[in-house]
């Protein structure tokens, strides 16, 4: 649940005017997203979501997000797109904080993913990583390997709260990672959250993808990777490899993977686990009171982690 | 903001089906009410609200509630209607928690009411008060003078944190209002909380009402009390008699008041702000860490309550 900041009436008012929106028939606060507050938006002719950037989003990137949405929107991908105000801005501001106004996507997230869903979504991505290839801007991944040791050093000394031997475990991964880092594979925009919570159906039909603010340029087999992790293990910790096998058919039938790209599924999959696993265990040890989301548990990136480890090469995941 | 409890894909598409609501399109928890879970709903074809009854709400009270909204908007209130499954029930139960779906009702609130919202307010509140007179069910109000000793008492060694001498202000106050409790005015159904957030306009006109879950049988001339002290007064404390004025009588434009009711109305304004104060307080003292929602400060209506006990009779509202 996120709604960080009131906005008042008089200023939704305002804002309508500036876009030309017409006549506002609804505006509410909505439990999504969990870094930003948003807010639907309705007046007599559609529906927007208002986001306002609250804390890890920067102003400075918010260009690159919003131009990112209306290329893939103009290049098929159905995503949100940014809406531009009488002066042309996408980006305003709202009750003091960055913001944008972005159409309304229709669609419900899929808590508990079946094959059919995971099929969808690797086809979608695989179309977001070709549409993103004409996007003339990049954004360096500041959530990728450089970011993780300052995360995990900074949890190392109650690591082993979580579990004993962790910390140890954590370190010895991360040196791993640092020497095995791959080189050379395809690069490109990748979304860098496509969880779940991220995509839309409608009727068990992929309808869309949401929450660019991790968009940046890296390997994309990075995202196949992020991928796996958040839709094909199951709430036990069990990997499901039909799942996987499904995702990555369809991810390749709109875009063949590299060999280069399938040697380093493993180890990418393994750092796919550490980047959830070094922020999560990061907010796990340093909850507030107050806090009005609850972070999100550690223990499920551990199992998969230990998944990833122990498993001889790509054929693991149904290649 | 409030969203208690989550509700899966799943549940939502075994609820849409229960309903016969065809194809799901969006389902959004939203930041409206505070003491239920709320989402939108929508399908292919309408848009609905989804409310989970959380802990203040008796699901024994249900039927009364939905019930009511029924009978107001067959009678020309514009409020939420509850929908009935195919079963032909209004009351149900999503995640464990007694729930209904109603209507969607267009329209935003006003933070900072001006005189046109009070007038259209005052209409309003008569038209509900005539349309509730034929409602053949009724419910005691559990929020009146009886709750307010035990509320104010359990807060009475601490009153005195909040302001010099609260505490036995209070108790004079309610052997005041204990003695001088109105006897014989017109009863029937009262909102009981219709403040600026439970009242939608679009485009400047009233566009209905929502929240009915304080309705109850009491003096309709203890609603008037109420919207007095939730619309007439500004932000800085003081009484807007022009407000009042207008909202007085745009409604005896509708229900001409009786002059008993006119007679009592100071009494029934102290006694709306010792309803709402006793509340607050008690609110205020028993904070804990990790609420959604953020007390309302008292301050308010103990000046709201000064005020109503230094006026002269009938004519400091502006009759």
């Amino acid at each position: 649940m996120a709604v960080y900041t009131t906005v008042e009436d008089d200023e939704v008012g305002e804002l309508a005017k500036s876009y030309d929106l017409g006549e506002i028939v609804a505006f509410k606060g909505i439990a999504e997203g969990v870094e930003n507050s948003n807010f639907l938006l309705q007046t007599d002719t559609a529906s927007y979501i208002l986001t306002l950037y609250e804390r890890r989003v920067q102003a400075s990137d918010l260009p690159f997000f919003l131009e990112l949405m209306i290329h893939l929107a103009d290049n098929g991908i159905d995503c949100p797109v940014p809406l531009a105000n009488k002066d042309g801005d996408t980006a305003t501001v709202v009750a003091g904080k960055p913001a944008a106004i972005v159409s309304f996507l229709p669609g419900i997230s899929i808590h508990r993913p079946h094959n059919e869903h995971c099929i969808q979504l690797g086809t979608a991505l695989a179309s977001l990583h070709l549409a993103g290839q004409s996007f003339n801007r990049s954004r360096p991944n500041d959530q990728s390997i450089a970011s993780w040791r300052s995360l995990i050093s900074a949890s190392s000394d109650r690591a082993n709260e979580i579990q004993k031997g962790l910390d140890a475990d954590l370190e010895e991964e991360l040196e791993y990672l640092e020497v095995n880092w791959p080189e050379g594979l395809p690069t490109g925009i990748i979304h860098g959250d496509l969880f779940p919570d991220n995509v839309f159906f409608v009727g068990g039909k992929l309808s869309g993808l949401i929450d660019f603010y991790f968009a940046c340029t890296d390997f994309l087999a990075f995202d196949i990777a992020i991928c796996l992790n958040a839709w094909c293990f199951e709430f036990d910790g069990s990997f499901n490899v039909t799942k996987a096998r499904g995702l990555l058919a369809a991810y390749q039938a709109v875009r063949p993977l590299e060999q280069a790209e399938l040697d380093s599924l493993q180890t990418l999959c393994r750092a796919a686990s550490i980047r959830f696993l070094s922020t999560r265990l990061y907010d796990w040890l340093n909850q507030f009171d107050g806090a009005l989301v609850k972070p999100k548990d550690p223990m499920e990136y551990i199992k998969i982690l230990r998944f990833h480890q122990g498993v001889s090469g790509v054929s693991a995941y149904g290649l």
